[in-house]
């Protein structure tokens, strides 16, 4: 009685007699493409790893930035398209600032959050600021404010959620299990740190070194880890 | 002598023979993916109630909002796409706001439930805040104005009704039975909470609990019960 | 050496080969699947009156509103799209509010009616208060001005005609035979009441109660009746 | 070598490869579906009149305008969709009272139909006054000015032509040759009020009354006949 | 290894793999349909002369206007659909008149023809003052400036060219081929208007009348023929 | 794997799987079809000769202008749709003159040939100047300024060379041949006048006479040669 | 299940259903259809080295552009359409000068990068400066600011990256791998510079010359090679 699937896909903004919209879908598939990024909620602040796939010796290791701060108490990990991030990061950035400019205070994580996806949701609209599309990423956003550390995760469709702890990316679905096992509410931040690196390592093809992971921390303010700093969290595994 | 259905189904407004809009019922059809909420009128007040799916023990079970105060005195259950939800209720609250700045009263339930409807039935006009689809998304709005309680229903064909007793999203065709069994005007707010929540453990395929299920009333101001407050009500079932 | 019918019907403004407009004829489908209303003028002034499908228990009936106010001396009745007919009314009742204000007095009912009217013809032009596709409804428009008592009629295309006695909606076909039948020009107000009652009694599948049916009259200004006032005419049938 | 004409004929501005806009000409024939007016044009003033399909007894037949004044020296009748020739007439009456206000003398008929003719050509352009498709209306425009009395006829291609006398409309075949038969330059007002009334007999599938035609003058200022100046035509027929 | 032609045609702006924009041939096409017209320049002055395809005798011959005054010293004859060509002539009419409020002299001959053909080939750009598709017909422009007497030819494309002597419309091509075996740059003016009349006299299908056919010259101001000075014309052939 | 090429031929601005904007190269072919158009530089100045194809004995030759002047010190010539070739030399025009007003000196060529391709580059974005497809022309621009003599070529695509020497058209490929075998940087300008002559009359398939031939140099001004000067260079081959 | 991929790289902005943009991959493929351009960066400086197809020796070989300065501390190479990235580097321009306009001093090479990026990300959605399709061209971007020497490269996604060292264009893949052998951080610019041509020298199909290549540095200003310079390097290999 219905056509196949495949008849409702190409609209931006096309509900399928099912009810769903599959570009949404397809972008939330752009991001299985992409790296792995893991992140971790303790008591004393949120920790963030990526991995940062170098595809030639050549190529700056720093100049892949997949972890990026927002404000000095928020920071995010992403993964799927980095142009499309970079956006998204950009408008938060701007949010932040405004916010800070016009009320002499940072704004909260979850304000910047939802600032995030109204833009995100608004794809297909023709408006300014939107774009003719999903974005095509996910983020791990870490932050710390009146209530505390916390961490979201936003997705395609413009929804977030608040998780103790999440991963994104190609090895999500393992990593996902990995973080269920181990995680609990009492971690300190460095076993955190132990904790995202070493399911990093196991979803990844190649050996951890400083080059190809990026960690980061909001505890309480955004602080992206030297190569000496990876380098002593990775001595630990 | 006509095409199929199917040939008439992916214009967003496009009307087929028989003079029905398929982009609106498949909107329809999304709600009936979502989360089941339920919401009750009693003379002390309404009552509203929602299944939480908590996908994953990592999310936060009390960032996952599926009802929301609009203002003091209304609130909103909802089903369906979670972001298409926030930007009508963001819209109600910008409303309720602007009314109360400009006549120094609180706006009436059912103009807060017209005002949320005239945005969600201009989709595909490409203006300003309206969306290039329907909103997939049903609201249970539950209010208390001059004219005592109120529980309002919308779907996204931006049409609504006053109700006694009403439930949406996936469990929503059960429910409704349970409730025209059970409802009677004469109950005290105490046994609409518990007959909400009793239907709403029929249609939940797990042990109900303060984490995955959320309830609220408004009576006459908006309230969002605590943990411990859902607990005591578990406890009566 | 034409195509079927079936080529020409999607495009909102597309001739066909013999200059019909297809997407206004569906639109007029959409009414023929709506409740039925039924107006009758008298010298007295007009009445209205309107089945009204509560189709649950829980409904509340009064918020089923099948006839509207326009103003002190104009309300119609509608069948069709609903949320489409509160954007008419509303667009009408701006218009008469601003021709009080800007003429010191009432709008009259033809004039009213062509403003209605003007909107619902310009679908699909893309301006700012028109829709995208023809407004999926018919009006029974009841007034009462300089003129003495007058009854419009309008449908999708934005025509409109003046008329003594109309049906719209499923039971329009036999209500209109009736109506012919027992319509005079000389009839009292609580005769039409009476004929109005009966012919949609006929045309209902229930019995009828105050609950599921809804009388107005103009005369000279606009009254909703009251449950017992509904419960006075159905009790003389 | 080409594709057949159904290729070419739903694009609204769309050439065929024999240079013909098959959307005008379908437009065309949506006048061919509609009731039939004749104009005739004497020495003395213009007469206008037009078959009114009264399709209920319960219509008011007044309120069937087919004929309508566009300024006190300019009258026009129509046949096809009624709602687009009020378009064209609302326009052509602010462009009368515009050019009044202006240069303090009425404007030309011809300026006029001119006026009413640019407007029609620029369906599809997307501007503000115009329609995305031809206007599917003919008009028979007539008039008095410094050049004594006028008639014009218009179609939806916006082209525009002087006549003696003219009939549009579904039985305007046969009307036109009946014109030709019978028209010369020498009648008088009242032997074209006669001819132009037998003639619409001659079309119309039922008795002529003064409930089912219109007649109008312009010789030198509009007059739209009473109920009794019909029947007094009628009579002598 | 390409699609036929058919697959190109549609699009108002499309090149095909040849080259080729298949649109603007198709309303050269359109001209193709029209009614003949003929220019010859001389020394003394350009003459024009048209076919006036009279449809009805009902039709008033002088309101079939397709020779037209642009300025005091520039006329046009026309051929394809004339609300296109009328479109033009009223710009041009626009141009010619702000040339002599700004720079109080006349606007030459060509610049005028340029101004024309900018508006012809911004068709499907979308601005205010173009078409959204070509426009369907081709101008012979007769004017007189400080150059003396000259005479442009346009096409839909937007191209002039200056010719000796040119004939568009349906007759042109025998009519062309006259034009070659009779002009000479040493033709008088009256010469001139024989040669026009007697080559429209072969390609129309009747015979030649002053109601017919148009004459009209710039020598060096624009005159259009009355019927005695046709008549005149056709008794010296 | 991939659809043939027609899949990807007809979007305005869509890439290939291969990576080639098809619009652009079918506009390409556009010139192909064009009259051949030759340019040669020397120390003294650029000479620029143009087949002129004069279709018509009626035509007048001096008005096939394929040389234009676009300011003292800047002529092209030009092959393709000469509409779109008279939009760009338009915008040089006023270019080149806003440049003189604002800096009170010329434009140079290189900052003139670029601002034309600017324009042609940007077709398909809908903004004011641009247009719906790729301009169908190309041109060859001879110049003069601060850096002596240069000649530049401009293609649909927005791209430009600067050159020693240049054919352009349907005749340029023969043409390019034999100017690589005949030039030299130390040819006088006189010496480029017959090649460029002698060239042109190979590829043209009639005798070239000063009527079909134009020829113009920039030496260090714009200069068009007379009927006289090109008689003269043609008794030279 | 799905349908196969050129069902989906048609739009612009359409996810296939695995989450790819092939529109964005097909303008990569632009850039391997290009030329070849080198980087390379040393403690000394950045050094640029490009291939120039030379397709006729009439062309003017300092005409055919592939490095072009951005500001003093800045320039870039490039590989795909040249048209396009011209625009993107006037946009650098414009972006640089304004920065040093607003804040006196330069702007970084990485701001620079960012803001070439954004412009190129926003393809597609129709605003003033962006294109409605994907930029086809790769940059290298070498410049020299507070933090020394570095090199980008862009790809038309809209993604940037830092590199040591980097080839785009067709002989990217060749060039790449030679890169990773010879490449070392100690590298003197004069190494740099032998490597970059011998590498290039390999992927050309001809003979290299002062003509064919183009050589530029930044240390720490930018400096295009004279057909000395170049002659002097070629000259060591």
């Amino acid at each position: 009685m219905f056509l196949t699937r495949t008849e409702y896909d190409r609209g931006v903004n096309t509900f399928s007699p099912e009810g769903r919209l599959f570009q949404v879908e397809y972008a939330i598939e752009a991001i299985k493409l992409g790296s792995t990024a893991i992140g971790l909620k303790t008591k004393e602040g949120v920790v963030l790893a990526v991995e940062k796939r170098i595809t030639s010796p050549l190529l700056e290791p720093s100049s892949v930035e997949k972890i990026m701060e927002i404000d000095d108490h928020i920071g995010c990990a992403m993964s799927g398209l980095i142009a499309d991030a970079r956006t998204l990061v950009e408008h938060a950035r701007v949010e932040t600032q405004n916010h800070r400019f016009s009320y002499g205070e940072p704004m909260t994580v979850e304000s910047t959050t939802q600032a995030l996806c109204d833009l995100a949701l608004r794809f297909g609209e023709g408006d300014e600021e939107s774009m003719s599309r999903p974005f095509g990423v996910s983020l791990l956003i870490a932050g710390h404010d009146e209530n505390g550390p916390s961490l979201y995760y936003t997705d395609p469709s413009g929804t977030f959620w608040q998780c103790n702890a999440k991963a994104i990316g190609s090895g999500s679905e393992g990593a996902d299990s990995s973080l269920q096992e181990q995680y609990n509410k009492d971690l300190t931040l460095q076993e955190a740190e132990k904790i995202a690196l070493s399911i990093l390592k196991q979803v990844m093809e190649e050996r951890v070194t400083p080059n190809n992971v990026d960690i980061a921390k909001v505890a309480p303010t955004y602080h992206l880890y030297t190569p000496a700093e990876v380098e002593a969290v990775i001595s630990q595994l």
